[in-house]
């Protein structure tokens, strides 16, 4: 890709699926997204059957009306490759081809996503009909990106077929070299597993207990391998013949079974899709993932390549996002760095199982509807934004997240088996969220010297390498705060013996001697200079081996011992926290080293009120977002001037923002 | 059947199970029937492994003895087909006649029903069997009716094997015609699921996602025909064969997978079977089951073939019915239209899964038992009620209810997950069942002009010429009332375009433009007039169009907009509810049109009261059932005196009904 | 074997898995393990892959090692037959020794006891295995005892493949000769399940209905039998080799699927394994099991094989053994009976599903955790126990217990499909442990007459011979409680039928007509003599046949009737409780019933102190475990005195003991 961005202005448009509507349908929809302000549009995705509707025969003829069409009325295209459901005759052909799950069970046609990523005929029928596309469109006017198959592994991310076991065999062979080397790193010693033939080694079907958990772990990185070669297979064909055409895959936010971070090395640009239940009040876990998107490829700008509108179709209870909502949470990602807001889906389905999946346009097809007006009041006021295209966001505070780590501390037969990683991480998000912090995500391997402050929450496992990045990190003047269970196991998930967290104890100058895994009904709580805080989940018997307490437990048989310590490092400081304290702890804990390490947000704000930062080499952007049904008044800095991106308006002193409203202001020195 | 009615008495009996005892017991049973009033028994259900115990050979001889044994004693046979589970011989034979789930696992023999009805052998077994039974037993004087299997569906509803795949290709080409055709009723274009054969296409086994719905649907009515077709079989033989005995199979009220309004035209009188669970207090669904199976051929007298006396067996926890419930629920089924109160079963079972099943002589054995003296004092006060047979109910309310709106509306991936349609419907009918207004059952496509108020709950789809039929009768006068979600798709459940609802907007006058599902901790309030009322699970977006509204939703981003409205239409009107409202403002807006429509209760009764009315040409009865504990007295219209039917004493003015009891009045207008 | 005990001492290690771990460790273990006061060690448990690499090709040369190491160090060694697990190379050459569940679905090999019981090549593998294991080992003087595979059947006690088929088949032609005697005793007539030839009989497979419950149970039986197998074939092989060493294979307490008591008669010591959830406080459930375990074998004592110093890993949350708790819990065990006290596991494993398992060697690998420095503590009290070992314990009460009424009852389609055996067994164990009385446990066929009380929780199942024995024992004088749902079917689950309880209405006195199962919503009281107590789950109506009521229900319909009787029968008495009633007033009856058969405690103790007595020929040893967290004093006999065996010091009068404290004192009549 040339650029870091996909076109000159903020992308805004939809995945659109004319094959579902007569041909006359196309052209109202073409008027109604010049209407709407639409100018990129993704097209094809579930096209195969259509575009080869036997093995061998392409019809791309509706495709080049639509594209001509669409390209008529300045709306680009965002083609996809049409890989991401098999033909119903691929299925007949190669009835193998359908995914089986853990228990042996077969997943059929019928719905989508149904096949196995290792059969060996998929991926060149895959490659065939890639090529086939590509070359009829290089050359159309409106292909301005690729859209590469769609969700990878949304519904199976996991096959368990003979197939699955070949291949799963040949990737250990590749892994290990060795069957002793497996041996070893599996710890086939445990309950007498060793193999001495690699003919011998299952996926991790059904089990009478507890699968090995390095079998296991090896089986994430399997099939995240497995289905990435799918990817990888298509992107060479594109760049080949396409060689100046950017590409992408949606990616779908915190998805645990792809490792996004080594894939978004792949893309051109990171696109992703993000659907928060509009019950659960702000939107911190979708401000998180835009920042943990943005984080893939080191801050490049990136597209919000779904959302909704107003409501999904695929809960038990779908709530639609009120007035105004889209709207708001559209800028919340636009300030973590998007240059693209886009859709599921530009028309409503008439049939099928997302006809009740909120869209542009919905059933009624009028231009009346609320929600198509707020598609309209938004894709003019995107226009206004050309100049934040391509500008970025800089962060001092990085947060560790690592897939295999995600992977290996959910599995099972753990001292507390109801972790889950992502909540932990937004224990630790959330208090920066809520104070307007900037903050990037970064892996435990990734040189992490930019940041003042680094959070390792719930890193169960440290790979080679990782222990002596983080002690040069310290050494040299960085704060590392780490959670409970972390620096626990190796990459293979076997524990680093020697006192928990073995690769973390110079750091820290602690050992955990004892963990006390909390039932759901109980509870302790930290004593911290004469207040007291609660907190839940976890509580670490610590033993001090230089660092200094600054809470203590408050009740228990281990009352008065450390809950948070802190150790002085090189030039820098380790800070444990030994269990789950409650927001009200980490919060001030935050505060405390925010402070110490003079990070500020780019405003002092209210409640409720987003502030984010984006710049460029010239300018400085702010958008704030206030999530508050009531006004606010928010007090500007003296030295600075602010001027209202949208309407050109200057603002000195102070700014009231509407209840449910959002602007985006440039900054500048008072001179 | 030559009358409507299988004896000139009411029926009283119950299921028989010879084959579990030996003989010696069989002369005691029948001699325990007549001591209690019985004179129709059901004999052979699960008789065929007994009477072909194997193949080809037929041993009718111990149900010669038996059925001779009960004639000698005054009682009637309802003889069964047996042909409710293959013998163990038949699955020997034929393993892969056991039925399949959507996983692909197969279910074994070992308990009952185990068969797939789609078996290549299977009907034609069935049919030898059923023709050697008839062909034996056609000129015995104890035959007065035809049981044809047992219960169909109800442990195996669905059968998802490869015969059952042939079959449905078959029944899809019989009904689609062309695999284009099968495509566009099918929305296949959606998620690319195109087929170009029938033999690409599968049952809707296990998707890696939400299968396609019109399939889904597609298999109801598939399913639903294939069981159907066994029935026929058995049916085609006993009409060639005993062309004068009325035969029927047992239906199970509100079970979901047979569309008993088109069952119901094949049988000669509607037989069910009814388990309400005690613990629920308040017997309305049964009487709304009651109200249903009476409507399913027209107001025909139906037989309750199935209660239990006491507790079944088969819920966690099987409360029993207290001292006089088992007779009151009778009486509630009496007053609805039942001609006939059977028991399952006649002697409780020493061995097997059903041996704590409830029965009219318990494991004791002896006379004395509670239950046993129940089942005798009200077996000879129903000898009472010879002239109530054949009588008829009238109801100037009619409730719409369509099988394929049930499929088609609990499908997945709707906008709210959870609703249950007959929850919804029984909203509606809790409100008449409270205020003892008589209630039909009818299908949207039937003719409802002799109804002055029509109940449309939840009537989510709309088939060709429903909207024409509802149109024609409110134009004629008639009130329809209509819930949310009502005529959103057609019979492929394809969405009918162009506004919520769009085949009811002209009756309703208005337009629904967006759903707000609520989550379970979610509700609204309704403003009435200056009272309040609490609203649940849904509210819809609606704007008039020519409707007035009746309640304005209370709060939330839609406050004051229009909740329940009305709309002159012709001669009529149409009343839509957009929300769920409690009881409460139900049973008021029901009493205002009830009033407007001047329809009345048989009598004004007190709460908890069941007030029913049964008509001849001649006579006109009143069911008084009162599920009080204590005694109600209750007024009697001044122009009117009432025989009591059990013991001819007359009432006028006033009549007290004690507590837990119910009577039986003949009315007579004064003279 | 010789004595009743294994080592003159206590018993004292735990399992030990020196194939996770490089040579040198295993130096440090042993020394380790000297310190810690160990004696016994339990090795090679999940050794076949590593002791038979190759099938046929044995490498026995590091447990050669290993256990010269460990006798060096003064450490016997109970020696795994290492059959717990297949190898990988078996499973490879036998996928069908793979499990197969009830729906079809095969588990894999990666975790453990991936076999199917009735594998026709397994049994000669794993005789192959032991026999040269035996052979090689049968002179080295650490052997002291076999440990013969490991918790036979934990994760897979029944599989459903064909193999099973055939045996099962096979078990049912010798148990019942003729397929008429099958029919009869599975009530076949019953749904129409009649077989006519073995090869028509499966397994109780998914089945689309309640399968048949004498088939069900059946199958039980069956595997018991198919399990106990394997076990006594490596027996035979051990008896013949090592005729001197005694052998036993670890129960796993209230483990459902294996009938212990049969089993315990081929075992020469119960070993046990017990894991009690910290969560729940008072060890209860484990005392109970120590008095079951004990009971298996007519009072010797037992080995506790497992337990764990202070967490597992396989629960949800895994919370750990305050301090002080691991010792309280061995002492409950000893004063029960225990010759030792064994840990699972020695050193924590470094990778696989038990890696965060707890150990008496942690992690760390220290000496200095509180866990190993507890470990080491009790090791060496321990020592000071010599005397005791060999003691038993004398009871005056029984309760009987039955594994196939445990199968029964638990079975579905009952009345009350919640309950829960060991739960109603408990309530009255619970009245018993608290109030320090000694009990045995015992079949329903066996002679109780050395009892003066017997209690019959939940006998569902009565077998034949079973009436006559209890008949005889209260005839003699015995005290025998019953509850309700006692005495309801025959060794077929076929009804007992007359009346329940048919088999005990002699001895009680009373016939039950009715049953009324509570929702757990629901509950009544009892009324005694003027004081109310609630009871929950279940009442009888009861009619008297000669037994006069203590206790009468409260409310409900059968308010005022018998709730709990009592009845003269020959020269004892019969009790019935025909609910379940709060602790107040079970404990209120079994003090009654305790008074009258003048049965005390050994002392009299304030509440959370356990007081066990242990007898040799000579002495009588008291064991106080108190497990307040404060200190008790308890006064002593004035006639006894009592020496504190840890320290030789006397006590009259009185004792104090600490809080989380244990004391073993040897009683002497003060002269």
């Amino acid at each position: 890709m040339k650029s870091d961005s996909v076109l000159p202005s903020i992308c805004y448009g939809g995945d659109y699926n004319p094959e579902q509507w007569p041909e006359e349908v196309w052209h109202e929809d073409a008027q109604l997204m010049r209407k709407a302000g639409v100018n990129l549009i993704s097209v094809g995705i579930f096209g195969w059957s259509k575009l080869e509707p036997q093995e061998g025969k392409y019809d791309f003829g509706w495709l080049d009306t639509v594209m001509d069409i669409l390209y008529k009325h300045g709306v680009y295209v965002n083609l996809a490759t049409a890989t991401a459901t098999t033909p119903a005759w691929f299925v007949k052909k190669y009835p193998d081809s359908l995914p089986v799950d853990r228990n042996g069970v077969r997943s059929f046609n019928g719905s989508r996503q149904h096949y196995c990523p290792n059969h060996p005929h998929l991926l060149e029928h895959m490659k065939t009909l890639v090529r086939a596309l590509a070359e009829h469109f290089k050359e159309h006017p409106a292909l301005k990106m690729w859209h590469v198959n769609n969700e990878y592994a949304c519904h199976v991310s996991r096959c368990y077929c003979e197939n699955c076991a070949r291949s799963f065999r040949t990737w250990l062979q590749e892994r290990y070299q060795s069957i002793e080397r497996l041996n070893e790193c599996w710890g086939t010693n445990f309950w007498g597993q060793r193999y001495n033939d690699w003919e011998e080694i299952n996926p991790p079907r059904k089990t009478p207990t507890f699968v090995n958990p390095s079998q296991e772990l090896d089986y994430y990185r399997f099939m995240n391998d497995a289905i990435f070669k799918l990817f990888a297979a298509e992107k060479e064909i594109l760049r080949e013949i396409t060689p100046d055409v950017p590409l992408s895959t949606n990616f779908m936010s915190s998805f645990k079974p792809l490792d996004y971070f080594s894939w978004a090395q792949e893309v051109d640009i990171v696109t992703w899709d993000s659907y928060p239940d509009p019950r659960e009040g702000l939107p911190i876990n979708h401000a998180m993932m835009s920042d943990l998107m943005r984080s893939l490829r080191g801050g490049q700008p990136f597209l919000l390549m779904e959302q909704v509108t107003s409501h999904v179709n695929w809960r038990d209870i779908n709530v639609p996002k009120p007035p105004g909502v889209m709207r708001l949470w559209s800028y919340s990602t636009i300030g973590r760095g998007a240059d693209g807001i886009m859709f599921f889906q530009w028309r409503q389905s008439r049939a099928g199982a997302e006809k009740f999946h909120g869209a542009m346009v919905s059933h009624s097809g009028d231009d009346q509807s609320r929600v198509y007006r707020e598609v309209k009041e938004l894709g003019h006021e995107l226009q206004k934004l050309d100049e934040l295209v391509g500008s970025r966001v800089k962060s001092e505070v990085a947060i560790l997240f690592d897939w295999e780590n995600w992977w290996a501390v959910e599995l099972d037969s753990k001292p507390h088996n109801k972790l889950n990683y992502i909540s932990i991480v937004e224990d630790y998000y959330r208090e920066l969220y809520k104070r307007n912090i900037r903050v990037d995500f970064a892996r435990p391997q990734d040189d992490v010297s930019a940041y003042k402050v680094v959070i390792a929450p719930l890193l169960y496992m440290m790979k080679e390498g990782e222990e002596e990045n983080l002690k040069r990190y310290v050494r040299d003047g960085g704060t590392l705060l780490v959670s409970f269970f972390s620096g626990i196991v190796n990459e293979n998930d076997h524990v680093h013996l020697g006192g928990y967290p073995a690769p973390l104890r110079d750091i820290l100058g602690i050992c955990v001697e004892e963990w006390v895994p909390f039932a759901e009904e109980q509870s302790n709580f930290l004593q911290d200079g004469g207040e007291t805080y609660r907190c839940t989940t976890w509580a670490d018997i610590i033993r001090l081996e230089g660092a200094e307490p600054l809470a203590l437990f408050g009740e228990e048989w281990y009352v008065g011992s450390p809950a948070v310590t802190v150790h002085r490092f090189g030039k820098g400081k380790g800070i444990y926290v030994g269990t789950r304290p409650e927001s009200r702890y980490l919060g001030r804990l935050m505060e405390s080293i925010l402070k110490e390490r003079d990070i500020t947000p780019a405003l002092q704000v209210p409640a409720k009120v987003e502030v984010t930062e984006r710049y460029t080499d010239k300018e400085r952007y702010v958008v704030i977002v206030n999530h508050n049904a009531h006004p606010v008044r928010i007090t500007l800095p003296a030295d600075e001037t602010f001027l209202n991106v949208f309407n050109g308006k200057k603002h000195d002193k102070e700014l009231t923002v509407k209840g449910i409203d959002a602007v985006v202001l440039k900054k500048r020195r008072r001179t």
